[in-house]
């Protein structure tokens, strides 16, 4: 049986899988010059990942996978998983519950980079354990997580918890979902940074920015909704982020979206499953005759870095993209964004924090 | 044919076998908290190893395995071997002959870590060239070893050799044993540390520590024991360090353990191959109507780090683990020492070296 | 299918197939006492790489391996490519076209390292695109190139060029080729340096090394030819590296290479393909009542780093090696290498900076 790569299996229960992904990356920053961060072009293996995944009979399961692209290895999932029936428990490094975006994999999303506040807000896989419960078109989520292992930081505690509803109304897929995140900063350094890039990865440079300052938690809490119409597809989020200071004001930022794609060739459509984006399987696919699939998003994308005295900075972004999925595990991804910043962290010559910026970014992606 | 993942086989003597190893642990350690070391709750990935192993015609083969748990890459086995009969030549980076604990793979053990002096006294893989041959119960190796490719150490040069003897009485296998070590450390920057932290990984403190001395050589002898009887095992080992110093007097460290386990679960018992423990694999498995091998185990583990004017510290170890084996390639790990110093490296409040430390760690465990 | 590894495929179109090398080195250097460097014995494992290719249907594909020999992952390649008739596209981290002995797989080539001039002019792969095309006896290559992913290095602009003629002359394979390369510095800290090993590469001593320069651009151009006559085979190439400097005159250093070589074992020759050496299968190899084939080479390499104010040193070497093929897929080799030096960098205790070093390497193999 082939996704991507063979995934072997035996009468009694074994299975195996080979797993990984390449995402190149050309990309180039527009900003005013004086700002001293007019990036311009630059390339970046954005995704090197190799790993497997597999079954072991009693219902047990694991799934690995690390990314080589940083000039050093570090571990995206690693995990072993209990099914039974609805109920799947997890333990190991993996996506804690927070939201759609962030939760659906990058292989199938709309833009280039995920909406600004996933990054901002640090939401990213942890070692934990967690369990789900699908019952119908209920979804349930829950885990106690720790930190990325990736990072040097020092043990961090936390939950994180999401109920999805998905129902199905006539050919239209539904989805609302609401998630909340906790984490407990009491046991690291105590500091916090919530910052982005201007939508493209290849830059390091980031227009907003809150620097480094004292916490002692975050607690988050997201709204999602999304419907798949045929070719349409729209989806929103809100996130909201709190963080509790040591005798200080406690700040909450924002980040929200929505976004609206739709396919221009015949029979493509966005695929769901169990409460996020699953993959797009063109109708007609390069080799067999056809052409692959052709899809146009547009987005809205906003963040607010500022608050209660911390001025991180606010952005206005609207994106458009142009995917081109010439077969199921290969896509050709063109992204442009126009960003207005206010408070930005780099001012003008004349001392302006209010500009534009601009990104552009292309990408050629394959996955097995 | 499946061993955690497929083994694909050629008719012409090809083989590929995929291989990969998750552990996630959680422990606590309780100390007295004016030594500034009671270190409480904390989680790590304890190993996330993918590789390969295979034959290839001719009485070759290969094994590759990479650790990515340390938020880097870190080779583990990486050797070409060739086989002839009884004999086995083997290149590249292995496990030394360093007796039955350090020997037998980490999947294996009675107890979330090993005997202490396992790590005390840096027992680990070396790039060396080596021959093991078999005849009958007796088993012989031996090899020329230098440095662990993860060291950014010098050129090490040294030699390991181990003899077996392992008889079956009726249905009761024995194990005896004696293993040599030398390495010569006149190339290096000339010091070595010996330390060990309280029987769990996921702390960092090490309450017994020689600190860097200088040093010209190591020399280790160890001897080891153990028998399997139907659910029963019981397995002791003794070694010990001698470290030449320049122009002061040679300190010999010593660490050694006396373990027993039982299973509970009727039918289990441990395996044993080629000088080594080897896999349990559950009479009635979970997913065949069955719960899985339950294991009871004791171990009593001693160390003395102090010797020669150099006072590393001396501890007891008391230790008790319960280990659930659902199926082949999975384990629950729970595990509880009491730790009695002497010497300890951080002192109380009161100026006491002599205390007592207790861990608790849970591991959970997948392999393919 | 085997490949050293599985090769699976479906009738779809899809293929997969895991890949890996070891190579161990043992190596000795001798150079006189006085220079400090008379580095001895040393051992390295010089590559560990594992990853997979495979195909996609509709033309695509992609090939990953990860090197984890130098004590951390590095990527080497990192590629995806479409096919459709004589040409190939290939994006993401490559080979750029630098000639026959720097294209040539480092499994397949003549001596234990290259000729001296591919890693005396940083010949590496880059992320780039590029496109093959092949017309019958004419191969044509060119690429945009930027920057290696292991390089914390600032993105570099850079552009190669390469034509093969390969005609066949009876039995007789020949093989002329020509290439350019050009990458601008502007962008980056503006400064190389070139510099080479004694052959052998577990020793990190440079006897030639024009230290570090300001540079603004570099421009290399390669000529090569070769051929494979039965057990026999010739190669030789010459390649000139201009380095352009701001407000300096700027130098052109060269490298070239004539070797040599022949089967002992009928029956046994090089193999060519897509204008690079390709795997030698040993025509009666261990296994099946062989002995493998068994190679004999010699080679003069030629290096100038000397020009325009920059000494970096001369070197003139001379090399034989004897490589054993036991199996397609394993190899012994042993060389050895005179090197002849005129403004080495270290010099000896009278101040000479012309005198002979020696080295003696030898590898063990094996690939999958």
């Amino acid at each position: 049986k082939w996704k991507g790569a063979p995934e072997m299996e035996s009468k009694s229960g074994w299975s195996f899988k080979p797993r990984g992904r390449l995402n190149y990356d050309a990309v180039a920053v527009s900003a005013p010059s004086s700002t001293g961060h007019d990036d311009g072009f630059s390339t970046e293996a954005r995704r090197v990942r190799i790993g497997a995944s597999g079954d072991v009979p009693g219902g047990f399961g694991y799934k690995l996978e690390v990314n080589f692209a940083e000039n050093e290895a570090e571990v995206t999932d690693a995990i072993l998983t209990y099914e039974d029936k609805g109920l799947t428990i997890t333990a190991g490094q993996h996506n804690a519950f927070h939201g759609l975006e962030e939760m659906s994999s990058s292989l199938f999303t709309s833009f280039i980079e995920r909406t600004a506040f996933t990054d901002a807000f640090n939401l990213q896989r942890r070692i934990g354990l967690s369990a789900q419960y699908q019952a119908g078109d209920i979804l349930l989520q829950g885990g106690a997580f720790t930190h990325n292992m990736n990072d040097d930081a020092d043990q961090q505690g936390g939950g994180d918890a999401r109920v999805v509803y998905s129902p199905k109304m006539g050919e239209t897929q539904l989805h609302f979902g609401g998630s909340f995140h906790y984490t407990n900063l009491d046991n690291t350094d105590n500091t916090v940074r919530y910052r982005q890039r201007p939508e493209v990865h290849a830059t390091s440079t980031r227009f907003v920015d809150t620097g480094n300052f004292e916490a002692t938690s975050e607690t988050g809490y997201g709204v999602e909704a999304a419907a798949i119409m045929g070719p349409f597809h729209v989806a929103t989020e809100g996130r909201w982020q709190k963080v509790s200071r040591p005798g200080l004001a406690d700040p909450t930022f924002f980040g929200g979206y929505v976004e609206a794609g739709f396919f221009l060739t015949k029979g493509d459509h966005r695929t769901y499953k169990k409460g996020i984006f699953d993959r797009v399987k063109p109708a007609n696919p390069v080799g067999k005759g056809g052409m692959g699939a052709l899809q146009v998003n547009v987005r809205y994308d906003y963040l607010d870095l500022t608050d209660a005295g911390i001025v991180g900075g606010t952005q206005n972004q609207y994106d458009i993209s142009l995917i081109w999925t010439p077969t199921d595990h290969t896509r050709l991804l063109f992204g442009y964004a126009h960003i207005e910043l206010d408070d930005a962290v780099y001012p003008t010559a004349s001392g302006s924090t209010s500009y534009g910026v601009d990104s552009f970014g292309a990408r050629a992606q394959i996955d097995f």
